[in-house]
């Protein structure tokens, strides 16, 4: 029996990792396996890419050596991990994927969604998530939450506001492109309501996949 | 005054190397300013990406991941190094560029050449060598002549014979499709004679530019 990818994508803030953390727990007590990865997802090659992106002294990365990077770090977590498990029959719950790709490298930084869009299709051989959860929050919300929270930081916490407006932009393109595949769910309402509205979401893929 | 970009391509042992430092000297004593250059050509970024392709702990790396980190590196090599040297004026001499690709991992290693054409072609924007010097010579051939030199040997020279061939194949596939860009020359003549017929077909080029 073939399992499910689905995957989640949201500007910085809005709740991703708590939504996952709380769907994983729900989905293992319903007895159904579960596989939660993010890019890189362990695998070593991905995150040797993954250690050149993020190198403070490559300062000069061309916005497209990125994308490709990004690409090449998807492609191998896909085939290491991602296709395995789906194979095993496992959900596979991951953290962002191409989406945030198009919404921040294609959008945000300007490449353009369709050349991103075509540089993850040849990376990934058009491997779609069979759904993809989107968490739709304002990213000053968002930021707001995350400072509240003392959350860590990381590089893209720090961008200019003016960046993950872009990002939240991208994002409302992405959505209705591939609206077949994206589902919203509203991040202004409290963890239980957006699992909720998660759980009710995947529900008919769950009941297809145990056909 | 713009200058040029000229890339060289061949299998194993077709003389590569030894043409292009010939050409090189050639054109120095012409007055050419000569930019002589190799993928990943000095760019950080660009030998950081190919020390993650080239690590020999990564033996399960995808050839689709491979791809795409060639590409990468291609990308940040043209940028930093290729663009800049041609726009000032330079004739930029590069060995091996996406042809090499095409026909040793497109068809070769059996990706398919269009899709690492596709995937090429994100990477460059489309920016495609002036001119492209093909040394056609049999890789039985090339390889005798590299075992004959002591020529030390490279991960690629210890391939099995099949897989250059299939090389050889790919060249001839890929020659003919772009036959406006890419000109052969005879490897199996003598080095002044391979010599003399490449500056027969760059000359024209040369005119173009001066003028």
């Amino acid at each position: 029996m073939k399992g499910l990818f689905i995957t989640f994508e949201g500007c910085e803030g809005s709740g991703k990792t708590s939504l996952i953390n709380r769907l994983v727990a729900y989905l293992e007590k319903e007895g159904i396996k579960v596989y939660k990865t993010r890019e890189p997802g362990g695998s070593k090659i991905a995150e040797d890419i993954r250690n050149v992106i993020l190198d403070v002294n490559n300062t000069n990365m061309d916005s497209i050596t990125e994308a490709l990077l990004y690409a090449a770090s998807r492609r191998q977590h896909l085939v290491e991990k991602v296709i395995p498990y789906v194979e095993d029959g496992y959900v596979v719950i991951c953290d962002r994927y191409l989406d945030s790709s198009l919404a921040y490298q294609g959008h945000a930084r300007g490449i353009g969604i369709d050349k991103v869009y075509d540089i993850n299709v040849a990376a990934t051989n058009g491997m779609m998530p069979d759904l993809t959860i989107y968490i739709d929050l304002e990213p000053s919300i968002g930021l707001a939450r995350i400072q509240n929270n003392n959350r860590e930081q990381n590089r893209l916490d720090l961008e200019k506001m003016s960046f993950h407006k872009k990002v939240y932009e991208g994002y409302d393109i992405v959505r209705k492109r591939f609206s077949d595949r994206i589902k919203t769910v509203d991040g202004n309402q409290t963890r239980e309501k957006v699992l909720e509205d998660t759980i009710k979401i995947i529900n008919p893929y769950l009941e297809r996949m145990m056909k």
